[in-house]
């Protein structure tokens, strides 16, 4: 099985071109989206979004990222063994978070021409050079095969938490599209948490929050703090949207604090 | 074959992982999405638009389908076995129109654990909850394993019609992509149509529209009225946007009358 | 293998209609989307993202496309017999772009009830006539008896450039979804580019900018001319939105030269 996660979209013939890539070299590859709407250029979001769901798929799965802005500079491509699945696009970034979660193995350059697609655009390495790799990876070629070992590939610091005595300062990581804002925070960061209310803070808004179980625990269109099903602490309002009431951003910092 | 139908868009990871879920159980699964752009909450319109694509599918195929404003509260998970295929999906109605359309036989509780993932989320029931049960659905595992019959499913009325001398009162189902509006009325509802113009009121707008077959009957960009794929009286313009035009709102109140 | 492209977004279940029609058919093809977000009845886009990405499919696909805003009236329903692929489609133009570029052999109606869903509707024959047909052409189904040799099918002229000395005049053939502008023409038209910047003029906006081989060589936001993936002259901003910048549309002439 391959995924895909892309800043593509849908409207576009790329992700159709990645995806006949893959099928004619290795025509019974299951193909499944994560997702192709990831904010152009957004290598943090694309990581979220990768990470979040690679834990529900299978371990033989075949990861391809690619949100690129690099594409036919002087960037590597690479492919990271981990501990249970593989995962092959730019080395910017975009595969480390989820990888990390698992333990990274490996690292290979993806070099080799023979796994290549015949011509190399500039442009487009989903399709000429993630999307046969991919493919081969799925068909059984070890990592070492598609190049050197790389031991400097990019590692940035995805998750900044800075603890203070009573409260927690993170980030909101995504907005999903329910408008919840999704926070770096784990519920278990913060000490003296017993289900009581929380103290939410970033940009100009101050919020005191219940901490919830699900989102049907306020009143609808009611604010609430809950863990989600990622495990980090969220701000929603039930059957509303919160991003938008309240103005967030992705990259913004947030303090979580017992109130 | 599975069919997935959801208010989840297409931004987050959310129906990726669903996917993963029911490919972790049942790996030769065929998935189709019918749609995950319902809008948020829209439990009546995630019905229609179930309840238009399902007759089209193979008559052992599982539905599953998830828009879900009471997840993690008491809402009961069910799975419907219909006359031909079978649902499966939170108790709030969504899974009716289409089932009825069939003829329900049973319903059932999906309280079983055994079909669950092993960590239930309170706020993604998709991924944790309904993912599985219709993987193993399509592996042959049969409704009644999964939990106690129901006979109090919710039940909400969906067609509302009102018949009067020379007309029908009827609502805006659903705008569809194209901008056409669609009712709930269909051309037989009404006595003395025979190709003849209708009209057609609904909020400030008052029409007066050619009853016709098909779009290229009007100019471009005039409208018309018509039946529509799905057998429902629909408003269009040709190669043009109605709904914009004509400020239509779904659940609206639409009369449709002989003219 | 069968690729589906068309103007039907994916909020609706006009897709999952199509795919469901496919399968009950025909239940081991393999379903790519192209597209589903052309442009409403923008048939010379969906022409040109069909052409685009056709020649990365294997040689058996048979594509679909459906951009239809003649449907139910007298416009024919054909099949197009290409050197490598088969294609079917209404009768509009949108198959020929594509099908040129292996070489069309031959072209059939459609015209066989046998290879159509039992009800057509008069407003839907995506479902009804064309994923039947794709069905049944993947399965081995010769064009031939689907109906009767068609010599007069619509052919329109869609690159239409215009050479000067210095200079050619071609039109915006597309904008992606990063705001890259397309054009219709190839480096190689123009005389004396070595790699020197180029004029390029388009409504009321005139640049001069170098022609690149990647995006990264331009500063972030700034703009620059290359060759795209496809083989054409394209106007972007490095990680920016050449489009809006430019206020750019599809369809608008464009004069490339040499500085």
């Amino acid at each position: 099985m391959i995924t895909l996660t892309s800043d593509f979209g849908l409207k576009d013939p790329y992700v159709a071109e990645m995806k006949a890539a893959i099928l004619t070299i290795n025509s019974k590859a299951t193909i499944i989206d994560i997702t192709h709407e990831v904010e152009k250029f957004k290598i943090r979001q694309a990581a979220f979004v990768l990470a979040s769901a690679v834990p529900y798929f299978p371990e033989d799965t075949v990861h391809l990222a690619v949100v690129d802005p690099g594409v036919g500079t002087q960037r590597r491509a690479i492919i990271v063994k981990a501990k249970k699945t593989l995962f092959v696009g730019p080395d910017n970034g975009i595969l480390v978070l989820a990888a990390q979660n698992q333990g990274i193995e490996r690292v290979h350059e993806l070099s080799n021409p023979k796994f290549m697609l015949s011509t190399i655009s500039n442009t487009f390495h989903g399709r000429d050079v993630f999307a046969p790799a991919a493919a081969y990876l799925d068909e059984g070629v070890r990592p070492e095969e598609f190049g050197l070992e790389v031991k400097d590939f990019v590692n940035p610091e995805f998750v900044k938490i800075k603890k203070t005595k009573s409260s927690m300062i993170g980030e909101i990581l995504h907005i999903d599209g329910f408008g919840n804002i999704i926070t770096n925070i784990k519920e278990k960061d913060i000490t003296g948490l017993n289900g009581q209310p929380v103290t939410i803070e970033f940009s100009k808004t101050s919020l005191k929050l219940p901490l919830a179980k699900t989102y049907g625990e306020a009143k609808p269109k009611e604010a609430l703090a809950l863990t989600g099903s990622h495990g980090f602490i969220e701000i929603a309002l039930n059957q509303g949207n919160a991003a938008k009431k309240y103005h967030a951003k992705v990259g913004e910092k947030i303090k979580v604090a017992a109130y």
